[in-house]
Formats: structure tokens, sequence, C-alpha cells
């Protein structure tokens, strides 16, 4: 492989806007004709300087006018915003994660959900104190949910997966009181606070900002994580492609899309069944194609090879294809214009959570008990929809590429056993990954994450940091829209080795890994946190100290500022192209770059030039070697 | 009394105006000054089809713009922000009930909280189930605090309260899906329903509004009210006075402000401690005079007499006499303003919660171990702050009204009792007032409720309203912020009776209650959803059919939108004077007025004429007899 076997962001664009052009012909609309309509934004929203949260308002700070009604200064309107995205955030993913519990709880040896790794959930009983001896497995389960879902909700004491960290952050967390309570009740909090009439002070939104984000990533995000690794399986490395050269004319394209893995796990086992695939080929199609979109495609892709049609801003491409009979949503990031736009197409349009009801959806309510019979309806339903489909309206992109995926950190430390000597080395550890920091064959790593936006050119600061980085010899983790955006470009392929500095080449090559390891969907940035915290551990140093930083170039939902607070109050410096919301408060901005640093060791590094941003990175990191004497 | 006897809102302006005339000279900024700064307030905001809940925007609709990037219409927009609005709200009153939990959970004999009235606890564990025979009534006190906290964050089951309303009611929320599970679980899931990507169907963001505001009025805003009858004693009716004449020039005056009592009741207390009497005379004053504003002055009213500075709008004059030593505070409609403002007297601002940190204040975390010897601390500080006050800038308004505040549903019924015959009527019941309303001699009942608000003429509509209602016949409960209307315009007085409709002056002059009814602050709103629900099961008819309606004709806080929520879906119409920021939208307009009371019974009537709303009220009430054939 070479740069000139990269999916380049011009080849995505030009797929892009021949799809955009038939769109046309279709009457859909695309988020680039509603970017287009919207205009310039409004300043006063992208400051974080207009104040809605009561009916005197709204209110907004002008030079002239300083202060709300209220008096709410913009430090205090712009840090409540802040703070309401980190609740919304953390009360998405947490949410994910406690559906995930749900589904747990209903687990049965005879039901649709079954225990898949039961060494892990044993592991987690063990670590959450729950007997486990002479117990049947699904007992065991229950009770382990049922703990779980105390974690949301529970009257006093803090997050238990708190003690997962080492001492240095546990103390930290703890001095700085920000460690997390119940979930909901940082939610609760963190709403109350900043209602009308209360919290102003700019330093105590940003304190409750980090300890609700620690309450996602640290609890909520976290049991999702384990939970879906329980009940699917943990991942571990495999093949599989990505792009809308995916999607087959010649088959029943059926599209999930979403985060939640229990809808997308009983389509894909639904598609398998004997009947569905004889039904297909009745009504004249060589098979089912199961693709995902956005995190579904993640879960679904390293846990059973399912190929990926793309990211966030690459869901209405799917159905401009024309080629696809039904795309399957459940929770999150489900674009509203998927009903306008799937009645442009013969596609169905299926909602399967009262999370996310959306007009012009047929609604299917997905329920533990009935699910794969569900999923089977559905299937067939997009089965007997593939007659419907309009020859003149199929454009397929051929464009794809292979990716290895499925780095979670057990796949990683079985990666790294593979170079250690079993007769002298300790296995099971992150040792070789920090003796290829220290000597320098590797200068560190970096975990990219988060969304695409059209605020900036999408995918392209994605691709374009990842491609410097690992010619400058640093590793990446990635997860969501952005592992998928380093799919499309094949920078998941072992073979992009050959785009790497000398180092990291060798130790991919030896590894026999890719240089962008993918490790799962956003919730799975929890993953990271562990990964993070385990080198630390085996370093015996602090987090902070690791030549370690995280990366959301364009970052676009409240999800995301939720992320970055747990990332920074875990002591990783996070790295933004996409500013937050805040920046017409000066004393905010200070605050989330400089402020949190001073507590934590982590802040944020905004910028919104790729080329800068990632250079900031590569010397945010040499610090870090520098500091260490390395 | 007669008209003239009433305080106009031509005298509270007058005063108003000349403490406004003072600011300047002491080049304090009050809402007035700021309400001007801001000019006409943003459309697309006031609107509600501004969307910034994620960073690909901030988005607004227009008619060339008719969808967000994401293709969230305006029903989406505005119905996400409606939804966020009621789970700010929710969250507000439920943490507050939740503090009182937390309160009652460390309440002890020898404690600074201690119960007041063991009759109710004892009453509630009974209904909970809780064992009593033969137990420490602290004991009893910790199960049922801790079966409270349970309430905020159980995994499984809904509200407790809600067995507490009659069975039709009980059924329409079973069927619609509106039976609130954990209060913090429908906070959460408001938050996850509105994020980015999640629900853009109008229709199920109000549903969950419902839900939400379910958990607010049936949860933890009733929890509050009961909790803290608990520990502080159910109210009774008991005399004071209203408005900033209360302030007193010759002695150590100490506003306290807020909403969760169990701070300023340990003020209070304080406030009798002999020697901080003789402090008080050491430094020259006459005494302590303690005041309240908000919600923490009803609450503290109808407990102890303690009389009342203002509502909402009055938070700021309270200063601007010049003549107080100390605000001190703790959660919700502060505002951020006192902060500069109490800079430019001598005014000490004490914040004392986490939930509301204001910058230019002292924050003094109170803790319920040490509540006392902090209050104790505070007034001493307030009195030693006495010899600061300067003299040339105090201007105390003499205006003030005599009030009865302090009808709990307990004491309605006891006023009840004294117009029965014990010997032939069933005592304890709603019985009486059923009969007058049945009769004629009431016409029915308003709850007059919420804020007031800069965006009319501030306290006007309340006082109009209840002037109307009293004239027809209506008798009127109250709460909040517009109770301290009707006690600043002199209406909770009894002799207000003579400004009433013959048949209501007849049932005021035997019960020897005012018109207007004093039920205590905001989240005593629950209080009047089981006088309602009371009604209704003794009459056997459904709430939907009582003669009774809500009204917030300046309301202006979230937690007034989740107010309503749980108004109309106990089925009871509410009546708005000021428009619900969702008017951009036709589809959430036609929801929140038709459609929930297609569903519950009760909707919204929006008017912003408050001549027009009382006239539509009576109108309604009216409709409501009709139907009944009376």
């Amino acid at each position: 492989m070479n740069w000139k076997d990269i999916t380049t962001i011009e080849d995505m664009e030009a797929d892009a806007a021949k799809l955009q052009e038939l769109a046309c012909a279709s009457c859909a609309e695309t988020w680039q004709d509603r970017k287009a309509a919207q205009g310039v934004s409004c300043k006063f929203g992208e400051g974080g300087i207009c104040c809605r949260i009561c009916s005197m308002g709204p209110c907004r700070i002008t030079p002239k006018s300083p202060r709300g009604i209220c008096g709410a200064d913009a430090a205090a309107i712009a840090g409540r915003n802040y703070l309401r995205m980190v609740a919304g955030g953390c009360a998405a993913h947490s949410d994910h994660g406690r559906e995930i519990c749900h589904t747990l709880y209903k687990s049965s040896a005879d039901g649709n959900y079954k225990i898949t790794d039961s060494e892990k959930l044993l592991r987690l009983a063990a670590e959450w104190g729950i007997e486990t001896e002479g117990r049947d497995i699904y007992d065991i389960a229950h009770e382990v949910a049922l703990t779980g879902l105390g974690e949301y909700g529970k009257a006093f004491g803090t997050q238990r997966f708190l003690s997962r960290a080492n001492e240095e952050r546990q103390k930290v967390w703890e001095e700085l009181d920000i460690a997390p309570r119940a979930v909901d009740r940082e939610i609760a909090t963190a709403m109350h606070m900043t209602h009308m009439g209360n919290t102003a002070d700019a330093e105590a939104l940003v304190h409750q900002s980090m300890r609700t984000g620690m309450a996602d990533g640290w609890g909520g995000s976290m049991m999702g994580t384990e939970f879906t690794d329980i009940l699917f399986g943990t991942p571990k490395p495999c093949d599989t492609e990505a792009n809308l050269g995916v999607i087959e004319e010649d088959m029943v394209n059926i599209i999930i899309h979403g985060h939640d893995p229990a809808m997308s796990e009983m389509i894909v086992l639904a598609a398998e069944d004997p009947a569905v695939l004889a039904h297909a080929r009745e009504v004249g199609a060589k098979g089912i194609n199961i693709a995902g979109l956005c995190c579904t495609a993640n879960e679904v892709a390293m846990r059973h090879g399912v190929r990926m049609a793309g990211n966030f801003l690459q869901q209405e491409n799917a159905i401009l294809t024309g080629a696809v009979e039904m795309i399957a949503v459940d929770v999150q990031c489900i674009f509203p214009s998927l009903g306008p736009l799937s009645e442009c197409f013969h596609t169905k349009f299926i909602t399967t959570s009262p999370i996310a009801r959306i007009p012009g959806s047929i609604y299917v309510k997905f329920n533990t008990d009935t699910a794969y019979q569900q999923a089977l309806e559905l299937v067939h339903m997009a089965i007997d929809n593939f007659k419907n489909r309009d020859a003149s309206k199929v454009f397929i992109p051929k464009r794809k590429q292979t990716a290895t995926v499925g780095y979670s950190c057990e796949a990683i430390i079985e990666r790294l056993d593979t170079v250690t000597n079993s007769r002298v080395d300790e296995r099971e550890t992150y040792q070789p990954l920090i003796d290829c920091i220290r000597a320098g064959v590797i200068r560190g790593a970096v975990a990219i994450v988060g969304c695409n936006n059209p605020k900036v050119r999408p995918d392209y600061s994605h691709i374009e940091i990842m491609k410097q980085l690992i010619k400058n010899d640093i590793i990446i983790v990635a997860t969501g829209c952005s592992a998928q955006a380093a799919a499309k470009a094949g920078l998941l392929s072992k073979e992009a080795r050959e785009l790497c500095g000398a180092g990291l080449k060798r130790v991919c090559t030896l590894c026999d890994i890719p240089p962008v390891l993918h490790m799962g969907s956003c919730v799975d940035i929890s993953r990271m946190m562990l990964l993070a915290t385990g080198i630390a551990k085996q370093w015996k140093i602090d987090v902070p100290q690791v030549p370690v930083v995280g990366c959301a170039p364009e970052w676009m939902s409240e999800k995301a500022v939720s992320i970055a607070n747990y990332v920074i109050s875990t002591g990783i410096d996070t790295y933004l192209g996409i500013r937050p919301q805040v920046h017409g408060s000066d004393q905010m901005m200070e605050l989330i770059t400089e402020g949190t640093r001073k507590l934590t060791g982590g802040g944020y590094i905004i910028n919104t030039d790729p080329h800068e941003l990632v250079q900031s990175m590569i010397d945010g990191i040499e610090a870090k070697r520098a500091a260490l004497g390395i």
C-alpha cells in the first residue's frame, strides 16, 4: 500500500457529489442543501452567550448588554449552556448503557439474549463482590445487571468503576469532588444547577461538567461497554470493508444505524436464518446484505465482520444509492431527514426505540422478549420491498476499503503478547507497548474520536491528522465516526503500516496490526480510559504523564462534550477541531483550556486548522516525553 | 375593606420607581435597566425554533430554511426545547425535594433537624407500608426518608404517590404511559430523547413532557412538601404582613431568599437566640428582623409568621432599601445580579448551596450537622454589619398589607369542619366545599401560581385576575410568587372578603378565611393536586370534571413549565398569560392546547391579555358546571 491506495477526501467528495446530483432528480433534500439554506449561523448561539433558560428572555450578551435580565453574565450563560450539553451527552450515553443493563437483566439460556462472554461476566461479578460459586450463569448475570442498574439511581456513594483507576487518579477525583454519584443524579444536578436563579459561577459549572462527564465515562458508558461485551462478545480483530461500495446491487440491502446493539444484533442474526435466505432468493436477490452506519456499524463490524456503509454524514448517502430496502435505527445521531428522504425512494425507514421517535418512519418498538421475532419480520419486510426498487434511481459508488477492526483492550494485550517471550517476559500487560514508547520506536498514542461535522470539510480533519500522526510514529486508537473515516480511507487496513514512520511500521509489522486501531463505538471510549489507565499503572506513573492525548477533530454532538469532560478529568489533554460553544466568554475559554489542566492535568487545546492541530498534538506528546526524560 | 384599601399596581410601581431612582445614585443596576438594554428579544428563541443541541448549528427555522441541518423541523426543535424546559424544571423541584429527604434522613432527637409533625410521618409510613409499631420515631423517619430517596433512582416501578390519585386518573396515566418512573430517570430520558438524532416527533416529546412533569408533581415536589411538613410542621392559618414595609429601619434586617427551608428555618431559629438579641441591642438595633423573599418567604411565613418582603421581581428592591444587612439564599430564582448589587450597599450576600454558586457572594456551605451553628454565625455577621449601614442610602417604602397564610389541605379541611354539624355531617372531608360549588354559592376554584415576569407588567395580571375571580364568586388557592402578589395587594387578608361576590363573601365569613387561600410555595402545588383529587374523590367524579382550573399568568421559570405539565396531566386546564416558547411550531401549539386535552382532559389556554384570560377562565368553569348539570 502507498499513499495513492488511500481513498482521499476528494474521492469521497466526488462520490457524494454524484449522489447529490441524483438526489436532486429524486427531489430528495440532503444536509448539504439544508446547510446552504441555513446560511451563516447565529453568533450568539455559537458563542454560547444566548440564554433561553427562562421565559423572561431570550437574553443575549452584547457590549451594550453585558448581562441578561436576571443578571447572568457571559460566563454564567456560556457555562450553563455548556453544562447542559454535558448533561445531554451523559444522558444519551448512559441511557444507552442502562438499556444494555436491562437487556442483560432479561437475558436467559433460552431467550433472545444470551451470555456470550461468560468469563468477562465472572470477572465483573468478582470485581463487584457478587457471589459466583455454584450459581447459574444467568443468576449471576441478573445480579450483575441489577447492581449495574443501581449505579444509575443509588442514593449514596460514587460509581463502582472508579476503583479501576490508578490510585493517584482516584485521589485527584476525591479531592476535586468530581467522583460521580449515581449517573442520573449527576444529570439532575446539572439540570438543577443550570436552572434559572442557580449557579452563575463558571468555575462551579465547569466542575459539575467534569463530574457529569465522569458519570458517563466511568459510569454509564463503561457499563454499556462491559455489558455489551458480556452479551455479544468482547471484540477481537476481525476483517471487514467500509464505504458505500459495500452496498450490493443484487442483494437485499438492510442498513442498521444507531448505537445500542440490542436491535442490530438481532437483525444480523435474523438475516442468517435459512428461511430468510430462501425468501430473498425467491424475490430475485442473491441474498441479504446487512451494512452498518454510525456506531451500530462499529458494534456489529467488530463482533460479526458486518461491513460499514459509513459514518454520520454518510447516512443520507446510503439511502441516495437507491438500493437500500430498509434502514432500521435505534437511538442517537439519526437524521430526522431520513423520514422525508426515504419517501423519495422505496426505502423502508424503521424506528425501534421510544427514545427516537421520528416522523415518516414505521415504528416497531423492540422488546427483549420478542426481539428476534421482530427482527425476522423486519428482514422479511425488507425482502418484500426488494421488488419496489427503482433501477433508474440506483447508483452505488464502488469505492470501499478493507479494514481490520475490533481492538478491545483484551485484543490489544493479546497482540502485545505475541511479541513477548513467554519464558522471560511478564505476559498480559501493556509492557511491550510501554517499552516501545520509552525507546521512542513509538513516540506516543493519540485517541481520535468523535463525529464528522459540516462546519468543516467532513472527514478531512480526521484523515489528515491520522496521516500526519502515523508518519510521525504515533499510534492511533480510534472509535466512532472517526474510526469509520479511517476505515473509508483505508487506514484501518494492516497495509497502512506502509504509510507509517519506520518505528511504528516495525511495531505494526511485528504485532500484525494496522497503525490505527479500531476500538469500537463512542461508548467504547471507556475502553480508551482503561487502556490509558492500564499503561499508567504498569508504568507506575499517573495518566497525565503518559504520552497519550485525545482528539475530536470534527465533534458535533453533546455526547462528545460529555466525553471530552471525562477524558480531561482522567488527565488526558483533548485536542478539538471545532470550538465549543462557549467562546463568547473569555472566562469559560480560560477554564476549559487552562483551568481544568491545573486541576486534573488535562484540558482542551482548540484549533480549527487540522494541520496546526496535529502539530500541537505532536508537540504535546513530545513535551510529555521530555518531562519523563525519554 | 374596600377596593381603595388594596395596594394597587400603581402604588407598587411608584415605590419601585423611587427605589430605582435611588439605585441610580448608588450606581446600582436593576432588572429594569437590563431589560431595557436587552431590547427586543430574539424571535427564533421566543418561538422555540432555534436549535443549539449540537455543534453543526445553531440552526433556525425560517420560511427559506424549514429544517435544521439534521432535518429537524419546527415541531421537532420547539418540542425538544420544550421538553428540556420541563426536564430543567423537574430537576429543580425534585432536587429540592431530594434535599429535604436527605435532611429528614439526618434528623435526630438531639440534632439540628427534628420531627415536628410526627402524626404526618406516621401516616406516610403507613401509606408506604413501613413498620411503625414500637419503633423510635427517628428510625421510622430514616426509613421513610430512605424510601423517598429510592423514588429518585429505583430501577423499576412508578412513583408511589400516584396511588393517592382517584382511580380514573390512575387508569388514564397507566393507559397513556405517563405514570412516571424514578424521578431522575425521567429527567435522563428527557435529555436523551432530545439529544441530537433522537426524537423528532412532537407528540412523543409532549408525551415525555407530561411524564417528566408528573415525576415532579406526583414525585419530587410532593415528597418535598410532605417531608417539609414532617420536619417543620404542616402549615396552619397564621397572620403575617407583606411588602417592603416589613423591613425595619431600626432593626438588623436579614432577608432569606430561595426555596429549600432547611437553611431558612435555621436562620429563623437562630434569630430567636437571646444572645443574638443581646448582640443586636449592643450594636444599637432594636432587634433582628427576618423577612422572606420568593418561596422561602412562603415557607417561613406559613410556619412562623415571618413577614414577606416580596416576590421574585422584588428581590433587588429589597437590597435597594439600603437597610438590609444580609441576604442569605439557598437555591432557585436568585438573581446573579445580587452579587454586584449588594456591593453597591453594605449588604452581605450569602450563598449556602453548591447548587447555586454565585460570584460576588460569601459562600457558606450549609450542612445538616452544623446548620444551626452556621445560622447563628450568619446572624451575628449580619448584626456586625449593622454599623456599616449608610443612612443616606436608606429608603424603605412604608407600604405593607396584612395577610393570613398557611392553608394546607389539612388546614382547609379544618376550616370546612367549622361549618359542619358534628352530629349529622361527615367530618374531615371537602363535602362542605363541594356543597357550596354545587349550590353555586361558589362557582368554582382557580389555582393561581407562578412567577412574575418583566415580559408583562409585573404582578398586574395576578392581581387583576384575582380581583375579577373573587368578584365572580370563584375562590382562589395560590402559591409562590402569585400568592405574594396577592399578599402585597392585600388579597390574603380576611377583610378582602368585602371585595367578593355575595356567595364567596358568605363562605369566607362563615369559614373565617380570606378569598385567596395561601397554600405555600411552588413545590406545594402538589398540595393543590391533592386538593383537586380529594374533591374529585369525595364528589365521585374525575378531576377534569371538577370546576377547578389552574392559572400561571406571569410564569417565567422552567419549573413553571414542569408544573403546567403535571397540572394538565392531572386533568386540570391551565391558563397561561405568557406564551410558551414553542409558538414557532403550529403543531406544538396545537398539541399543548388541544392535543393534551384529548388525552388527559387538561390543556393550555393561552392569552397574554389578563382580562381576556380571566374571562376565559370564568367561561371554562361555567362550562364545567354546565357539563355537571349544576
